[in-house]
Parts: C-alpha cells; structure tokens; sequence
C-alpha cells in the first residue's frame, strides 16, 4: 500500500488495574482506550471498551469497537501495545487483521522474551489458544527509530511497510504516539490522573 | 504575564449523561475530563473525575485535580467549556482561580443567554448560590478568532490576556484544542466512541 504522511492509525492501550486492591482479580474489567490520530497528531477520535483482566475477550472487542466505528473508512493502521491488553488478554493480531481489513502491528520498546511470556501463560486456563495466539503472531522483528530499538510483530502488511509505518507514527519517541495517548487517557480515567510511560 | 507560545494549559469537558437511560437521574455521577496541552498541541496528561448531575460539587473537585496534579506548577491556565458541567453543576471560576493561582477562562462557541440560564437555575435546589456563582463570573465578552465568534468569562487573568490565551488555545477552531480534545475523550470513555463537537 502507498503510506501517505497523514496515514491515520488507531492505537490501543490498556489501564491500570487492581493495583489499588492490591491483588489480582479474575472478574475484575479492564479499560482498553483507541486513539485515532490523524496527520501526525491530530486527535480524530477516541473509543473506549472494557475486558476482562486475563480473559480472552480483547480480540472479539477490539474487533467490534473497529467496525462499527464512524472512523472505520479512514482507518489504515491498527497499532497494539505488545500482544496483550489487561494482563494475559491475548491479541491475535491475524484475527484482527483479518476480521477489520487493516494492517495491524503489535510493538513495544523492550524486546520480548517469548519463553518466559509463554511460561507465564501455564498458569491461566485455556493454554493451548493462548500459546497459539503467541506462535501466530511471528517472529519479533525489530527496528531502529531515533537511536532506539522498536520491536514488533505484525498482520495485513509486510515487514518493510510495517516498519514504514512505525517509523512514520513515532515520530517523538520509540512509542507511536496514538499508543502514548491513549496510555495517558487510559491511566488518567482510571487513576483520575495518567502516570508513567506505556 | 507573558504568554509563551507554549503556554501550558488544561482544559475541561464533561462526558454525555443519562441519554442511554432517557431521562436525567439526580443521582447520576458524570465524567469530567481535563486534558493538558504543552507547546500547541502536545498531550501532556489527563486528569479525570466524577460529578453529580446538577449538583455543586464540581468546582471544588476541580480545585482539588488541578492543585495535586504532578503538572501543577507548569499549568498556567485552565479552560472550562462554558460555567457549567455536568447539567448545571457550577463552575466557580473567581474560586477556581483564587484556590488554584491559574488563570480561568469559562468559553462557549455560543452566546450564553444568561437570563434563560438563571431562570433554568430557579428549578434546582441551591438557587441563590447558583445564580450567585452565575453573577460573579462578571459580563460576558467575546473575541473572533478565524472568523468565529468565542465568548467567554474570566478570573485571575485580565480581559487582554484571556484573548491572547484564547487565540493561542484555539489554533484549529473557535474551540480551544484542549477542550475539544476533553471532549473526544470524555465521550469515547463513556459511550464507547466518541461523538459530536462540544
């Protein structure tokens, strides 16, 4: 595909959750903010839903949130913060690529340890798709923008444009933007003031 | 004061109330949102909370966002979308100012008809501290700015600057970028996606 300067992408990101009850609760629904940025970073639109902390539900709702969204046309990109959303909420990122029509690329700034991420995953119910879901995303690739190392893996796209877009939507720091912001309205609904970097 | 270019301000919208249920209910909690813009249109940070629908209690949980906010000793203004959140729940802005150091700008794309206004305020509980509130926002003065019409009240700050702050918070629009953005934020957060103009 061509990528224009004013590519718009959607980025996801979750909030915090259960850090004041101080333990992890299985029923407990996370929020999960989209930012829609256009030309660089102009805020086009925000979509909200809520999963469950550890559950399987992130895929499906993201899914949802994306078609029936006004924004659905315009959108080329959808940009996840690493595989999951609300602890071990698994994105299978073919699924949503497939399901949505668009490219879709997981990236975070530390470099994944998928043995120890699948170890993790031992201890929650339905191992066997979740492992899936990790061995479908691919290999983690990875790029350097600005002197730092993204790393990502991706759906509906190929490597080099992948890396076009990432490059394209980061352009302030190692994280693409609409991941930031929504990491800043995530945490800031949640908490009443947003903290920290994604 | 001298106001940079990159004055930093925040700037506050409400989230939708009670349209899913059809009618208002009085014990209603409604999102308020106040997004902080660095340097034209750089998103620095959310703040959140909750208000009652037509209630009083807005003013003082502003204050109290605003003074514990991590960003407090870089803010230097604080926008409100007219006077009022959350149906009528009041902003007084002289206290706003007074309890905080900012300077405040209350500002409407539309002409308040304060009389129609005051007489709405005669159905609530707490008239004459409504309509008080109302009063000591002083007169309504207006700008244009790219050929729209802004109309606005101020505290802490004088006629001059709010101008000036006003025509460098609204680069876009007739709206304050920081305002629009509450908006999109606080109604992506409450309905799922986010709607409309403020």
């Amino acid at each position: 595909m061509i990528i224009k300067k004013e590519i718009r992408v959607i980025g996801f990101d979750d909030g915090p959750f259960a850090h004041k009850a101080g333990k992890r609760s299985e029923k407990a629904q996370v929020l999960v903010v989209g930012v829609i940025l256009r030309a660089k970073e102009y805020l086009d639109g925000v979509l909200s839903t809520y999963v469950d902390l550890d559950g399987l539900d992130a895929t499906d709702k993201i899914i949802r949130l994306v078609n029936k969204s006004k924004h659905f046309d315009q959108l080329r990109v959808i940009l996840f913060n690493g595989l999951a959303v609300a602890g071990f909420n698994l994105i299978d990122i073919h699924k949503v690529s497939t399901e949505t029509g668009k490219a879709v690329i997981a990236v975070t700034s530390k470099k994944p340890d998928r043995e120890r991420f699948i170890e993790a995953l031992k201890n929650l119910d339905r191992y066997e798709e979740r492992r899936d879901i990790v061995g479908r995303a691919g290999d983690v690739k990875n790029i350097e923008v600005r002197g730092k190392k993204m790393y990502f893996q991706y759906a509906g796209t190929t490597e080099n444009e992948a890396m076009t877009i990432l490059t394209k939507a980061s352009y302030r720091s190692a994280t693409p933007e609409a991941i930031r912001i929504a990491h800043i309205i995530a945490s800031g609904i949640v908490d009443g003031e947003s903290r920290g970097r994604p």
